[in-house]
């Protein structure tokens, strides 16, 4: 199968196994969080991973993706908030308190976050030596230490730290991405931290770019917030074929950072193949 | 050392761990929502549970503990938001959201989310095999599933269920402690489940009792909300008395599901004792 259809398959599992027993607005809102995705790029980014280094177990890689979905699913339902962005539409459609109201929001966000957890641990019942790590490496990447949490919360300081907001809100769940693949394959995973860091990186700068001349269809959610929100911005901080070639020189980065494996050549093309589709190849040719 | 003292230090620990790469408001925010405490019932079941099951390794029960309690305070923060009970107080000073706004107060309980499960993982680095039962057990009292999550979220729905609702949104997090207790004591813990709901259940009693007649000074948050906002009370149902000695119905349920275990008659004591705190003593006098 698929690493995506995998991917959906474990995300299906765990939305069908939270329904059962959910009061039924907050089983609609979790299914709507989570289905259709985005691009799933962290977790299609951790099977990879875990395939490039020979992974035994796939029912635990395939839990360490979508432990990472998930959590990115609740980051976004949280960020659309409004007291964060107050965005009206996500991937394509309403945000979710637009569409269920901000309680079932907040709620879904939690509960997605447990879910996060749940997924690793019914991933790893074959392997549970394995999983210790692996709650530790998303826990972290969902937390207030360099976490996802402390990303959105670094807005609400006086003086952001511009490095140290980026690497939390954007780069932890991309680096726990590569992490957890390590992890889930039984292989040393601290190494891999700065493969996903990397990409993570290069995935913001390209962000930044469609924020600031992309489409809002394209892009599933509106554009010029960076601008509007007074967001740090790689586009106004380096001019857009500035941050175009930060981008690419970001992706080399991430391809020389990769530890040795036993298939890392083909996880190379794998990342360069998938950074190509960060931006909309209009954008992507202004640099050439 | 005194249960509840190791419990604090736990939670000191995985607060100062989160400090060390935080954002100092968001920093700041967890602290004040962990500290001080309130009654710490939920951990300190846990640890009792974990001790009348002959536990073997500390560390464990206390993080089984402590993730409890980071659980119970995130979701007091949650609720506490405006979108659900707007409380202005909790626990004799200012909610959250009131003394570090909304988007702090969403992001501290995300994170405290989060750091339950870390801290599980923290304690049981020396048996990696109880873990996957404890994600999981604490998982399930977060959750969309019949846990915490499932529980605010009745409160969505337009007919809810009762009894449902309660076992939720309270029965979950204490039939959660009883069990961690046990898994972490390395014995069987779904037989361990009951105890927890019947005393869940019980609080809950209480809770409606004291919100019906109590002091706002006493419960550190305001009273009469019941009623205002509509909520489903015990007292409403069954009156005062009856709800008095439905507490006491309960505490009696609650000691007899006690399964087979080396300190079965202290827990059974302990657990009274405990319950007899649920209510203040003017109040209790009034069933007598």
């Amino acid at each position: 199968m698929d690493p995506l259809d995998r991917i959906e398959q474990t995300l299906e599992t765990a939305i069908a196994c939270a329904e059962q027993d959910s009061p039924r607005k907050l089983a609609a809102a979790l299914r709507y969080a989570v289905f259709p995705g985005g691009a799933r790029l962290r977790p299609k980014l951790c099977m990879s991973v875990a395939w490039a280094c020979g992974a035994d177990d796939w029912a635990l890689a395939e839990g360490a993706g979508a432990a990472i979905e998930l959590l990115h699913c609740a980051s976004l339902v949280h960020d659309d908030l409004p007291c964060f962005d107050d965005a009206d539409m996500r991937r394509g459609k309403l945000s979710l308190h637009r569409a269920f109201g901000e309680p079932l929001a907040v709620l879904a966000g939690d509960a997605l976050i447990v879910m996060a957890f749940d997924a690793l641990a019914v991933g790893a019942q074959n392997r549970p030596g394995r999983l210790g790590p692996l709650v530790r490496i998303v826990s972290q990447a969902g937390g207030a230490a360099g976490g996802i949490a402390a990303g959105q919360a670094w807005e609400c300081e006086p003086q952001i730290d511009l490095s140290r907001y980026h690497c939390a809100k954007t780069g932890s769940l991309f680096a726990a991405a590569t992490m957890a693949g390590a992890a889930a394959a039984g292989v040393p995973h601290e190494a891999w931290r700065n493969v996903g860091a990397y990409i993570g990186e290069a995935y913001q700068v390209a962000d930044d770019i469609r924020d600031a001349v992309g489409d809002a269809s394209v892009l599933g959610k509106p554009v010029g917030r960076d601008v509007a929100l007074a967001r740090p911005s790689a586009c106004r901080e380096l001019g857009l074929q500035g941050a175009i070639h930060r981008l690419d020189d970001l992706v080399d980065l991430a391809i020389s950072a990769i530890p040795a494996c036993s298939r890392a050549a083909e996880l190379s093309g794998l990342i360069r193949q998938e950074a190509m589709r960060f931006l909309p190849e209009d954008i992507a040719r202004l640099a050439a």
